[in-house]
């Protein structure tokens, strides 16, 4: 593995000899936040198995339109197996399904439909009616050094990327939650590679958990999450925006929408996660 | 199959006799909407055989939580197989998943996080600041037996379910579509049967193409659709609203939400569709 930059060799998969459609990876610790893997990063590496199965057949279906991940149990440092299956190949799309497992555990399994976002019968007709989310600059932004030393030692992660986070939705870092369930931030890679269809998996789960906005602290584990990516980004930084409008019975929808340096909104996601609210709040 | 409403007679399925966790039902010509069988109803059936499999051991994890549905080829009318598999079984969740194969092909494959939706931790703790979409009665709404009767009879779904639509969101029935990418309405069973979670699964995916609000007539096949079943829905109408906001090279995402007659919202979808616009459109 020789990859010029930490993402591309840290999400790398390795055909293993003789068994086709199966992956060996390694899960680094240094994108570990708390005690697992950040999801987002597990989504990418599972998302990188299943371009080279679905497209290693010269049809060109490397990238992912749509994938929905369910997190079966907490990914660790260390060895991960990824075992995807083709479901149907087509002319201008191809779905398959990942597994990875751990220990014989099962971390996640996902299915997802890949093809070419450079391929789109229809490129060009753009009538998207949403619009990117304004902040300052990311100078102007809070960076994650300002975060307590002991979050950044037990979430070395935050040193893998570099994130920015718009100063309106950091209300909660100093005890003032704005109570509107909104979080969003610049994102790029310090090592100046560029976003591309796999580092767009990464970054829909990359801002801390919006419910921290609604005044709960910690951890939110997701259930499920499902991306589409809709179109290559242009290089530069990313605007990451994520938000809730369905918070309740300790679960909450989580949506991320991600812009790209020139304004085009290249990724969606929702995720279905589990609030653990505090003692006596319920 | 003595079941007392249409819904549950034509989304039954009955175990394989020595063959575990496979279940056999049959696509009623009833739910064909143009060639296909509803992806809605396709979606309650697939939920409805996860339900046996996940939720049969006494733990009653019977609710789908949500559920990430990928539609591989057009589902006819007639005998359709249900393979499930139980990924990971939990205290207050499990995980499966379900293929739906016809004549050796298979149409749909999903996964799906199932609980109990009266068993929540934290009941009752709702802070949902999304607001009910509003709109006049169901009487002062439009039927479908305002349609065209060619469209009503390539499309006997439309009697199946009772639909009245927003009128201020059906301009394009009259060749005038609003362009804002929104369709809502109201649903209920024409023989009484009251909502419940897969009747959700079914609400989710049974209002036209958002696109026809953007001018755009015609089919959107559905690549994949996620559904997060929320609540239990209370007696009475349900209010449903489809819209999109990044409708993109000739794909879109379509949201919708389900609204139970007590102002709950008890389910939210996205789905990600391809569009057929017109030829010279591009």
């Amino acid at each position: 593995m020789h990859e010029k930059y930490g993402f591309d060799r840290e999400t790398a998969v390795t055909a293993r000899p003789g068994e086709p459609s199966v992956y060996d990876a390694d899960l680094h610790e240094g994108w570990r936040i708390g005690m697992g893997v950040n999801g987002g990063l597990l989504l990418a590496l599972a998302g990188r198995a299943l371009a080279e199965e679905l497209g290693g057949d010269g049809q060109g279906h490397r990238d992912p339109f749509s994938i929905s991940a369910y997190y079966l149990s907490t990914s660790l440092p260390g060895p991960v197996t990824a075992r995807t299956e083709t479901l149907r190949r087509g002319r201008t799309v191809s779905t398959g399904m990942v597994s990875l497992v751990q220990d014989g555990e099962e971390r996640l399994r996902a299915i997802a439909t890949y093809g070419d976002l450079d391929g789109h019968d229809h490129a060009g007709d753009v009538r998207t009616s949403a619009t990117p989310p304004q902040m300052p600059p990311p100078e102007q932004c809070v960076g994650t050094e300002a975060a307590p030393p002991e979050f950044l030692k037990s979430s070395p992660m935050l040193e893998r990327i570099e994130l920015r986070l718009d100063p309106d939705t950091v209300g909660w870092a100093v005890g003032a939650p704005s109570g509107r369930g909104i979080v969003q931030g610049w994102l790029r890679m310090p090592d100046g590679r560029e976003p591309d269809p796999l580092m767009l998996l990464l970054a829909v789960d990359s801002l801390p958990p919006v419910s921290i906005d609604l005044g709960i602290p910690g951890w939110a584990p997701t259930l499920e999450l499902t991306a589409h990516v809709r179109a290559r980004p242009e290089p530069g930084w990313l605007r990451l925006k994520h938000s809730t409008r369905n918070f309740a019975d300790g679960y909450m929808e989580e949506d991320a929408e991600v812009w790209d340096s020139a304004g085009r909104l290249v990724a969606q996601s929702r995720q279905l996660a589990r609030v653990r609210l505090p003692q006596g709040a319920a």
